[in-house]
């Protein structure tokens, strides 16, 4: 028996970090809610995917473009810091304790997963290093086996270029993931990052 | 700074069970994914709203009125079991060995959470064991505080109406959750049910 509550079961089960249970919980929840909720529901997902794109500076995901980190003139601009991921933007501010720019690769180097050089926004950070006056790159991957081997890798591209390379302290246990370490955590990592 | 984004993400966080961390990871998972696939998951939450209703005979959550289970002549109508909640209807039905009706009560007498009487679907409940061959009414509310006492209540409200009454036996334990029992567990319930 296939209904629209199937079907809306079946969306929430796709959805990351959501089971089949929690996915029909869930779904009967949205259909017993009064319409204006639904209504509500429905306007922050499409508002969220019309307004919401990435910095073409950064490639940060943001409402403006650039993004209001990019375009704060009070904000350092001779670091930039690469993140995997927009979470990862979103947890070291947090952290308070970093005041440069970002550069967003979405993504880590994998080969087994077919994530190769060309699938990150690697050309875009060297394009942005060639402009600007940026003079330190933090490399702030996760410290798992994919963020530490992209890491080496632009390492060794940006020493080439004459550019000063660091990574965030190992403070995070390994085969961590930034989007959820504490504050505590990452602003002691980036205030300890190391040459490479 | 609230962004659509943001905003996205609240809405997240007042689905049941969604904390600030999961509702967050959702936000961004969501603007992040191809426009047909988002085009799909509201064209889910849409339709499940629009086209899933009570049934007017049993209320529970259909896309039919009568509901599937109501209209077909292959079951028992004689029986009739009362639950609190729609997802109640489908752990029970997954659970394979009940071939009656159903009533679904939209929740449990809660005097401190103000639900009384009138806010649950008894009256027509009654009016239903009025006008049909009905020879049991199988109560199979939650085994918590809530669901015993309504149990109760309407044990002696349909009783002096003569009907044969039972209750769902304690195979589930004490202030568990129907819509969780697994599928044994809850088979043994319904087949051991005693009088009231």
């Amino acid at each position: 028996m296939d209904t629209p509550l199937d079907r809306l079961t079946e969306q929430f089960r796709r959805l990351p970090g959501i089971g089949i249970k929690t996915a029909r919980k869930l779904a009967y929840h949205i259909v017993q809610q009064p319409q204006d909720k639904v209504d509500a529901f429905i306007t922050a997902i499409r508002e969220a995917k019309e307004q919401m794109h990435f910095c073409s500076i950064c490639f940060n995901l943001s409402a403006q473009d650039p993004c209001p980190i990019c375009s704060d003139s009070r904000r350092d601009h001779t670091t930039i810091c690469v993140v995997e991921t927009p979470q990862d933007v979103l947890a070291i501010e947090r952290s308070g304790d970093y005041h440069g720019l970002y550069h967003v690769l979405h993504g880590a180097l994998s080969p087994l997963d077919g994530v190769g050089v060309d699938d990150l926004r690697i050309k875009e950070l060297l394009q942005r290093l060639q402009n600007t006056e940026v003079q330190e790159v933090i490399l702030a991957t996760d410290p798992d086996v994919e963020g530490e081997a992209t890491a080496l890798y632009l390492a060794r591209l940006l020493k080439t270029a004459g550019i000063r390379v660091t990574r965030i302290a190992r403070g995070l246990p390994m085969g961590g993931d930034i989007e959820y370490a504490d504050e505590a955590t990452l602003a002691g990592a980036v205030a300890n990052r190391q040459e490479m």
